[in-house]
């Protein structure tokens, strides 16, 4: 491994203590868990790890993840849940109970004002068969690859209005400056 | 394989169509980068992939990821750009320039009203070590292993007030119903 990091303002060397930590996860908040899992295991093909009940709190945790060769998932829900936080790149769906029955609720997709988070992002391998496939599922865009100033780079929403970008890697060589 | 994930409400089969889809990274706005990189690059031993600056649109992104043994970087820079959207668990800051001359503005978390995203979360192999850690550096806590009703989970702020989750895989085996 020779390539250790861009130097740029601010940037540290890691130190030890830091060793071993992995990005688990990325939580958001989804009003009906029963749309979102349709939506992230049928057109994304993640599977649910995980589903963590909450019950003095009033709520649940699912734990998602696109499975790949060579994963070895364990069938015990203990086992499971601490592979399930041993892992890299997950997506977490928290359902506060009841959210689902009301008419006017809607999450914020932190794009809107006031701003923060702003997208998750798949990385496929054909962008143009992926769009064929979000149409296929009626899914909404925001901006497909030739629309705006970043090309080749698409955008669409997930159930809640978050924002989902789509990229291929191979058709990125040369963005930004 | 033979886990390939659980049954609930909504769950279907992934199809031939999303294979090779991949979680790319989840992407949070910040208001000034140097603070943004100090932190994730020493507090968590993050290295900067790629940063991409688009000037026309006045905003620079920084691809950050904990690098792992086996992790082969290509040194150029287009090949590294690929290489960084075909990865998977990436944290992605992007930078509105100016933002970090102006002593008012602050990113919205998610966590306050308008809620929606919640957190990102870092596995750790030693929770206790890590909480040392971040008191070393002088991390804002949100949470601590010992309070609240979630028992072994941490929850700390990053310079934008995001919340950040930690979490030692082995302590949370019997966490949920």
């Amino acid at each position: 491994m020779s390539f250790t990091g861009e130097q740029h303002p601010g940037v540290q060397a890691p130190t030890a203590e830091s060793q071993g930590f992995r990005l688990n996860h990325t939580m958001v908040r989804v009003k009906d868990p029963e749309k979102s899992l349709a939506f992230y295991t049928r057109v994304f093909g993640m599977r649910v790890l995980r589903k963590l009940d909450f019950e003095e709190l009033g709520f649940s945790l699912y734990f998602l993840a696109r499975l790949e060769d060579g994963d070895e998932v364990p069938e015990d829900k203990g086992q499971r849940t601490v592979w399930t936080f041993s892992q890299k790149g997950l997506l977490e769906l928290t359902h506060n109970w009841g959210t689902e029955n009301q008419e006017d609720f809607a999450y914020h997709d932190g794009n809107a004002e006031p701003q923060g988070f702003g997208h998750i992002c798949f990385s496929v391998p054909d962008l143009d068969a992926a769009v064929e496939w979000f149409d296929a599922n009626e899914v909404e865009f925001i901006k497909r690859a030739d629309q705006g100033k970043m090309k080749d780079v698409v955008f669409v929403k997930d159930v809640d209005g978050y924002w989902i970008e789509i990229v291929e890697a191979a058709r990125l060589a040369n963005i930004g400056a």
